[in-house]
């Protein structure tokens, strides 16, 4: 037998980008976690010590840092798809470049004065290749409740089921989604108002749905987002159903205290989690968009 | 010698009270992160391995969420404030009460479905004892920034400073605040429009206050909450100054490339740590308001 | 166009499994954080709301609990191996039930008494499938540092490159690899045996190679394993570059104060990452082994 | 009214400073997290925005990693001791210096290789008067656990009150202890030989004591120490209550399933806190020691 290199990467993690634009005394701020990667063939580095083909990840933070100003940020995927066709460009041993973007959102409370927004984070994946790239937008840390209209009955049981079902129950999730775009113009694309209308759907297919599981407002959101938008091949979901449970309130000894779902624990682990894809039937192929995402197939 | 038992407190910590309003078909969220504490005389429990004077953090837990109801929860302050006079009364060992409560702010998008707003977090710590009670109301985790205004200059020099004086500079906290109110009705105070009102006046007081270094900007925001409100003896503030470096562009070999306060690395650690008080010259004793407060004098 | 449901699986994560065995004074204990899910044809729930063939995640939750009882604990393999035949046995419309687990070892400093080891976490990733299972062993969070005998030079250049060759650096990581076992015979296996010896042999050649880079390290790291076990067919490493930067003295105005290679500042973010891959030439092919694993190709 | 500058101190946090001794091919490490800060009249920085009192922090960081070469790293606490003294000499304004420092340890696997080894992290703070000075030794994250020998009942019980009593259950923390030095010649003390002699008392009596509740095991670990050690005053324990609660098998429809305190789900949140000191009864005062240390009294 002989052992053989497969599939690998390199890069520089968590570039902490911030871009102040201050052409007026109206500042504009954009905040990022940049986070590059190379693919290719690079087998001299791992079983020979040859750097030769090698831009160090120090280069490629540098790279990140100057593109903030030499190409600008109007939004993480234009930036991204910019940074990653300079990466490329630059190592001939590469076969593709791949820049995951997460943008923290601000608000303004004076013309140079800011307060982080929280909240939802705003992601993106590009893959830039010889041949062809690839666009994932997306979102996580997007919390969302619904104080009624969720049940959960009907489902299978063994002799370890001892869940009850349940007619009116809190259904909460923070959800983390990522939608590949199939247009082939990319640098025609409106990314802002692209990401603004997905979310806005997202959430507003979240609030009128009536679920009968996580699963069914999950494929809901994605149905509608795709109905959307024809550019958009598909859209995958991780979500962690955050658990929120009824409290007995059976056992304290206080007269006419009941508790008609009205007051919760919300619980940490475990947790429900749930992984779901909605595409569209005629996507054209992912190629290596998916891949080295966490925590997507 | 002999040993004795100091300063002890016990209770239940970070139970997660969510409480929904459906009394209309548009439900209202109260999200909170409650920690409950007992002080007074628990020797036995000690020393002695006697429970018979101890509430068990349990039944505290129990309380939190049953009071969630009984009383209802209209701001952290007033839920405090009822849930530590009943832990109080329910235990006669017990010389005071503190409960410590968290809100987490979620957004309304439709009757009954929400989004977690994310940001800043709203504080409450509440004393309660056998005489006097008292109130903290705070905030944390409110991220602020000013991408220009702020200096740093003048400083005392050694033979290990290295720094640069900086002539215009971003200027940026997570901050964390906390206020002690003198006010002897509690149970009057319109504890949402105080919090709104300080927390209002702290972002305009961080965006209007040019800054020569971060001491200043929070005695500014201290003086002028004070200013406006005679009921607040004493405002406190833990300030981590969150670095932004300018990124070094000199050593690309780029024409024309240049960094006039437009790119900078937003750095993790280490971080500057600005810990202030600002309080009434005229205001009443805070007893034992500050007392196992974490991270604050 | 239409939409279809694409990759999915639903499941319960992180069942906190603590296993006590007393039944001698001399007590064990098996710390486990586990997580299971299941894929298959589940359509019904994702578009009709038919929770008909879905196993709740609380029901998986319940058997992971019982199995540690019914079955026992003896690795996290074997034990993940029986959980996953069970879920599937249980849910006819599954496909393949997936469990990963994580083990916190434990120190013994009394007949009935432990303390936590802390350190690398020992996980597994088992996919029990109607016509095969795969099994993943794997560690995480094992940091490693080498003070000397690691260099980095000879690296491509561009305009963006401004890092200096180092002759003599610190190398260091917090790993994260998984091996996949190859063994048709998955009841046979002494996977603590196993476990044991890989550890050893990648702390082994971490402390004997060296570097000069961490994809030499972590493709020497590799081949030892390799090397070692005839049952394993391929490995995979997820390994940050964790910084340790020099200090400059030169900036401090004391006569003889030098830094040769003793006074280093760990660093945050951003960091390099290394994900690499080495594989036996004739290993069977991974089918869905690597499916849903976070962070993993 | 006037409003007036209470309470005040200002430094650097999280200096992560790694020595590395290199005199002979065996290399020693020594990982350290230092966070430093300065009091005394700085009004001048707050009110008026005069810095010439102020020693940067940026001073104070370079002067943590000066110092480890310059004094070297024996122990925490001597470190410390050196480094706060520094700092106080430098700064004319301070009236005491503060340096708290987190140390992790790490196993040798070679001459110049070496694995961190998790778990417990040990402490001290420092505080460098112009008069005196207080070392305060500690250790946190120490996460203990006895699987039996622990009962808890007996207890108060009011309407709330659900918790049944427990005869045997597990008893495990993750505790956090600081114990202050009464010493008075702090440069002659074998530090690092002292820490050791604490935190083996302290698992061994964790391990040797039957429970009625963690107060009283708190109370015993802290007797001991004091008992040991003339030159400690006083100790002070923050220890949550990780609680682990039996499983319910009696919902499974499984014959023979029992549960016999074998199968615990260990518990996120909430969990019980308790809040602890012994002291001797002829310790000397305490002065500023614990002032600013984040979760003491």
């Amino acid at each position: 037998m002989a052992t053989v290199l497969g599939v690998n990467q390199y890069g520089k993690a968590e570039s902490r980008v911030v871009r102040i634009v201050r052409d007026t005394p109206v500042h504009e701020i954009r905040d990022l976690n940049v986070s590059t990667s190379l693919r290719g063939d690079f087998s001299g580095a791992h079983t020979a010590g040859d750097q030769s083909q090698v831009l160090p990840t120090d280069t490629q933070k540098n790279t990140a840092f100057a593109y903030a100003k030499l190409h600008g940020i109007t939004s993480p995927e234009d930036y991204a798809l910019a940074l990653g066709r300079r990466l490329l460009e630059a190592t001939p041993a590469a076969s593709a470049a791949q820049v995951r973007v997460e943008e923290y959102a601000w608000d303004r409370i004076g013309d140079h004065s800011f307060v982080r927004r929280g909240g939802a984070v705003r992601t993106a994946v590009v893959t830039v290749g010889r041949d062809e790239s690839h666009v994932l937008s997306g979102v996580r840390d997007l919390v969302l409740l619904n104080s009624t209209d969720s049940e959960f009955k009907g489902f299978l049981e063994d002799e370890f089921t001892t869940l009850q079902e349940a007619d009116d129950r809190i259904l909460a999730t923070s959800l983390e989604a990522r939608w590949r775009h199939a247009t082939t113009d990319l640098d025609a694309t409106d990314w802002n108002a692209s990401y603004d209308a997905v979310l806005a759907r997202v959430l507003e297919t979240f609030a009128g749905t009536y679920s009968r599981a996580l699963q069914e407002t999950l494929h809901a959101m994605g149905t509608a987002v795709l109905g959307d938008h024809p550019g958009i091949a598909e859209i995958r979901f991780s979500a962690p159903n955050k658990h929120h449970f009824l409290v007995d309130f059976t056992g304290f000894d206080v007269e006419g205290l009941t508790n008609d779902g009205e007051v919760f624990v919300a619980a940490d682990r475990p947790y429900g989690l749930i992984e779901a894809q909605v595409t569209r039937d005629d996507a054209p192929p992912a190629g290596d968009a998916w891949l080295h995402v966490p925590g997507f197939v």
